[in-house]
């Protein structure tokens, strides 16, 4: 899948203790940055990403030889400007592109982890990264950014660190993962481990891979990440290479051939053992329950800016359940926009060009950034 | 699972031409009755099942020792009142509960059918079931009534036999399956046949049972017939009997719990290779397709009158995709009625205790009788 000594990494040599009560050091974090920190280190955004993405957000995955994640909105000139600001992303814990995660070798018991890795949570996640701002020698970073499950992350971090960030834009999130995220969640995790070569998490020793199960968990979730309207415009009934059904059961419709091929290409790329780690992360997540339910409370500490943002056909994480966070920040008189942009993409629609999405971002970014130049 | 010498049958000796151009004769069709047929022979219904129903609506299923999956709504005084109607429902072909299946046995070759059985489709299914009016010598149904894919059967049986019934009630239903529809159903196929077990459909033969599979189908089926909001009322993010979290991936929350069970108890009941055929049928499903895109043509020689009923929070088959059946009915200025009703419950609340939905098919299927008997 990918050589972990083509990675840029840090080491964590800081003991972690993680919310399941195990202490964690000595771990790597693998990170990217994009653009170049300026002298007064005021030009920092950490980016955080979703549960299939990685460090690479922009320009070419040097692993998958494809567009980064997120280069959609990260580059030169783009919406998170590249030559403007310094960015920094890093793969999160448990996952798979070179971050401590269950492929990673115990060096205790020298086998790969597999499920004795310790099961993490959104918060040990963003207490990991929060490193990555002492190795750079940045003391407040301008921006925290993020999309679904980055946008948990961003929540997580001003949270955790209220004076670490003059702005933070979580996107298409929720701040507690309701009953039909888990169950989402849980159906891929049961399809993972379902499969003959899953072998209770050991099939790396085992040189096998649980890849038609980690396949249908991704074609499970890729359904979540469309709206009805926008598969309906996109495919509907359209047959693929075939001007009738062929009564068996090939893909005789474009959308079967579509998640057929979404599920093969996610395989090559990611790791069943990650994929049951960062859901359940997910799934753990309810930020207001860490606040004795009063979610306010969890950003009473911060002088932040924030902006959130949420997409009309998103059924994941609807407008409503962002719309939460903003009135969370409402009522405790913090400084919050927020805009519901139309889209029929669904969730997905963070990652897709999206104009009115990419415009939004930039502005909120750079006249945030151009207050702040003209306050100091 | 279940021995087909306890279930009433019929076999249709009939030649029975199947739209993928296979003929099929000799084959059976296990049905059940409730009620009596009266001498005048008018008061007979025909319901069609869902997905995974059965012949068994009403009482105790033999089978399974559980209520008939239509009890709350067919019954002595019930919506479907049995002391006035005389219910009939038959398993579809494609089925596993007695009727022609892949599960039986192909008496050319003495193997079993797997998945050499024909593939089947929504018009094929209707056209074998139309054979028991003549075995009851019925020569008009008082009705026709289906929920989801029960409903467009009644869709294709009143296209095909239009002088067959006086009225037909389609619940929860679609003409035309949707992308989204057809992606979640090859998602649950997906499964299936990534199960270890499966092989190639051959697993009876074999004595195994793709039942992990089979279970992880079930489960993504099941997620779509709830909603958003009626998953977070009756579960939200309840743990199962325990405190707080266990960091590790047994089931912490309740909805995890319920969706494995529900996925476990399925597969007691239900056939893999079954569940292939009739999502197929089901995605393969297009009436408007069947009259050159103009759905009003399918209606056109018909005088049934038809009453259609969605629910507000069913995202499977929506309000939106009833009503342009309403739409196409009115085109051609037919009988039709239409309501919405308010249910939190999702796709699933056409099997549910919503007494709003029981009593509006009780007013019309009472009111409809008398009107029928004043004419005659």
């Amino acid at each position: 899948m990918k050589n972990d000594k083509d990675l840029k990494t840090i080491i964590i040599k800081k003991p972690l203790k993680l919310d399941c009560g195990k202490t964690i050091s000595n771990f790597p974090i693998a990170y990217e940055t994009y653009g170049s920190l300026n002298d007064s280190k005021d030009n920092a955004i950490l980016i955080f990403h979703a549960l299939t993405g990685d460090q690479f957000v922009s320009g070419i995955n040097p692993i998958t030889k494809k567009e980064g994640w997120w280069n959609n909105v990260v580059g030169p000139d783009k919406s998170i400007n590249t030559n403007k600001y310094f960015v920094i992303c890093a793969n999160v814990i448990g996952g798979c592109m070179g971050s401590f995660g269950p492929n990673h070798k115990n060096l205790v018991s020298n086998k790969i982890y597999g499920t004795d890795f310790p099961v993490i949570t959104i918060n040990d996640m963003v207490n990991a990264q929060v490193n990555l701002l002492d190795h750079f020698k940045i003391k407040k970073l301008f921006s925290v950014i993020g999309g679904s499950m980055g946008g948990m992350q961003v929540l997580q971090f001003v949270s955790n660190f209220p004076d670490k960030t003059q702005t933070a834009v979580p996107i298409a999130c929720t701040y507690s993962h309701s009953a039909q995220n888990i169950a989402f969640n849980e159906l891929g995790r049961q399809a993972i481990t379902a499969d003959h070569n899953w072998l209770a998490g050991n099939y790396t020793s085992k040189n096998k891979i649980p890849d038609k199960g980690l396949a249908v968990a991704r074609m499970a979730a890729h359904i979540t990440y469309l709206s009805k309207k926008g598969l309906q415009e996109k495919f509907g009934r359209k047959l693929q290479e075939r001007d009738d059904f062929k009564f068996g059961f090939d893909a005789d419709f474009q959308i079967e051939s579509y998640l057929r091929y979404q599920g093969s290409v996610f395989v090559d790329r990611f790791d069943a053992n990650s994929y049951l780690y960062i859901t359940r992360a997910m799934d753990y997540f309810d930020l207001a329950k860490q606040f004795n339910g009063n979610l306010s409370d969890a950003f009473k500490k911060t002088k932040a800016k924030f902006f959130v943002i949420s997409f009309t056909s998103d059924w994941l994480y609807p407008t409503q359940e962002n719309k939460e966070i903003v009135i969370a920040l409402n009522a405790i008189g913090a400084n919050v926009g927020f805009v519901e942009i139309e889209s029929d993409k669904g969730h997905d629609s963070f990652l897709l060009n999206v104009p009115d999405f990419l415009q939004t971002v930039k502005n909120f970014l750079d006249q945030s950034y151009k207050e702040l130049k003209n306050e100091s």
